[in-house]
């Protein structure tokens, strides 16, 4: 990786990997999970994922190189985190608050990763690919709003 | 895990061994970093990172249980890419951008981890506990914004 432009491929190929991982993840932790507004919050986030990749695409698109993804050791170690807890939890309340904080997890890794590529974006004069990444990364806040608001509304109380 | 507090403990174990990671690797980044305010970020947030662990400690002693760690696969996820950079960057800016980029997404790993372990804190009656992690929140997103800051003044734009 030799300049910004290079970090910046890599950076959009990591996400696309993870975007990807978390489509695959969403669908068993919707089924996983006990309370029905948590199992919905994970469902429509499964749908606002699709619309994720396809921005992501759009980038490569705009790159004129392929939509390829490259493994993100980072994304593989949460989402076994959040396997771990649909193996361990012994109560579906545990269940639950287990699996929420961990899709909070997910959602942070994102935000980080998409404020990054949005400053990078910046720097090489990419505002369009920027203004996709904006419209993710608010998304994504969004999710993760609705998620510590469910927590504290009932999600944690059923599993105190 | 049965309950919210098995929750809990288990993710207190699971934080106080990322902590451990990051105190390992915030060395290599600052001894890897070529700008000297990103240099002295990593060390001071080294700094922090030890009270960081005092707190976690604290959480341990409330809860009359030794502060053991267990294995956080989010975390190694997470220090491998900051390795990754190191091993592939070929030219100083680049290494600064790329691991200015890990530092933050690490940062908001434990954003998320706190702020799950405020709410259950809260929940299970723990005020004491939710200080503690309040205070090392507040220090996470500081050091993210410092480099926030030090990327779009001057990192980013020299890896460009």
């Amino acid at each position: 990786m030799k300049d910004l432009n290079d970090l910046f491929v890599h950076l959009l190929k990591d996400v696309y990997y993870a975007e990807k991982q978390i489509l695959k993840a969403l669908p068993k932790m919707a089924k996983a999970a006990q309370t029905p507004e948590l199992k919905k919050a994970f469902e429509t986030h499964r749908e606002e994922t699709e619309g994720q990749v396809e921005r992501l695409q759009q980038v490569f698109e705009m790159m004129n190189k392929p939509a390829r993804g490259v493994k993100c050791d980072a994304i593989e170690g949460l989402v076994d985190e959040a396997k771990e807890v649909m193996d361990e939890a012994e109560a579906p309340e545990v269940m639950d608050a287990g699996l929420l904080a961990s899709a909070q997890a997910v959602e942070h890794y994102e935000m980080a990763r998409y404020g990054t590529l949005i400053a990078w974006a910046g720097q090489l004069k990419m505002p369009e690919a920027a203004k996709l990444f904006e419209a993710t990364l608010t998304e994504e806040k969004n999710a993760d709003k609705l998620l510590s608001a469910l927590a504290s509304r009932s999600v944690n109380r059923k599993a105190a």
